[in-house]
């Protein structure tokens, strides 16, 4: 399963060089993440007010072409792991109209309790998850370029 | 009594017309304030642990000039006004190599509680709070401009 | 002539005391600025590429309200002032759902060249503006405020 | 070689879960490459008037430990891999008084000119860039994972 929102690039999210700033897409691949669980589970305030955080524990991008100023961008989100514990997300960002290749990302997440304990995923909701798992085209590039390494 | 502390831009905090977003002079105002009352009082952290939280209620920036990457500022904080249960500060950011005058500006504050309850400054913090009064460049600019307007 | 636009608050946003950081209304102002330019006259990257810039000149905002993680802000956005070289916007942002008021503010603005030299509106420019022009509700409540001073 | 800078939290680099968010790590990692450049090579200003830009191509963290409000950090940076017209850059943050690990990171850069083209690395700087060449701790772990993966 793919979720997928539009955000258009404002003024704040740019820098001197006159493109997207690079930690910028992380805040895009936050909407895209919460968008994925609206859609197909619960929005996380669901989680949160259950005492339930989707802490982060890795990221990885690539920037493919920059975005700049006042472009509209279609940002895709996939779960493309899950363990008892953690799962991975996958990110595409793309320009809406030319469709071109913004960046491509992931984000690595554990679940925590409110102290910050690591928690196992319950039965139910593994099950839930589970359903939702595509290939990424992220990770794909990783480990090709791993064996080539 | 004013504190003065140094910033350096990164480009993080610039945008596409290559000077610093608007927005981020209210973070150079925070680093202000957070070392204003670091020197002359305590640091932020040790009232949150007993705590207390001086929450934002309004604020103001005139900019003048603008910073650019790399740039060095230097940013004054004085502390204007102090009322039962609020108090005002002001800023005036400048580079450091060239004196230029690049911002000045103000904030409003309200002592509150944890659940977010106005609190009155006890007898003792509000005393030591008002030694440190100075008069602030930023409002006597704003007070000649509300005359003439 | 009144623009609406609305909003999620991402993570990003918000800061440790769980409420959104006093800077990023700033953002949200952005938008609402762009939104009824691109509604009302045409969008910013129209004025830029005809080497048009409207650079902030002062800016002010009064915190009613927190705004918190995931809330659905409204923002209103007016043209409030205009002179023969500069102009005022003005904003209220609200809770979607429940109507309250969080954050009320002004931008001023001076137009720009690419060097940064102020430029007079050309005539139809100006004229277009002019039936733009709206009271501020945020202007109103600072001027009470400076005649009780 | 490896530069270290301080760099102290503050409220606006927070998020709603009381830690730094993600993104604002790659904010440390500029600062952590600028001084790099700064303290051995040159500030990125001087390539900057020369016409050079160090775009980023990728970007990858891991998240050990949170970092909190007022926390003063360190950010170590190293030079990692050297390639034609591309470079790789290496951090390590940890909490300055307690030495406890944060987060490894890289990023990867290319040298383009003011108009997005890749260059190749001259003579000179290649040489300059290549006696400050150092092993990753980040890459390290990261193979060594792709291994057992």
């Amino acid at each position: 399963m793919v979720s997928r929102v539009e955000r258009r690039v404002i003024f704040a999210e740019t820098d001197a060089m006159r493109i997207v700033y690079y930690a910028n897409y992380l805040q895009y691949f936050e909407i895209g993440r919460a968008e994925f669980f609206r859609e197909f589970l619960a929005p996380f305030t669901d989680y949160i007010d259950r005492g339930l955080y989707l802490a982060v524990t890795e990221t990885a991008v690539r920037y493919h072409k920059p975005a700049r100023y006042d472009d509209r961008l279609v940002i895709e989100t996939r779960l493309t792991r899950l363990g008892r514990a953690s799962l991975k997300m996958s990110y595409m960002i793309a320009h809406k109209e030319s469709k071109a290749l913004i960046s491509t990302g992931m984000t690595g997440h554990a679940l925590l309790d409110e102290e910050g304990r690591v928690l196992r995923f319950e039965k139910d909701f593994r099950e839930s998850l589970k359903v939702l798992l595509s290939d990424s085209p992220h990770d794909i590039a990783l480990k090709a370029r791993a064996r080539t390494a």
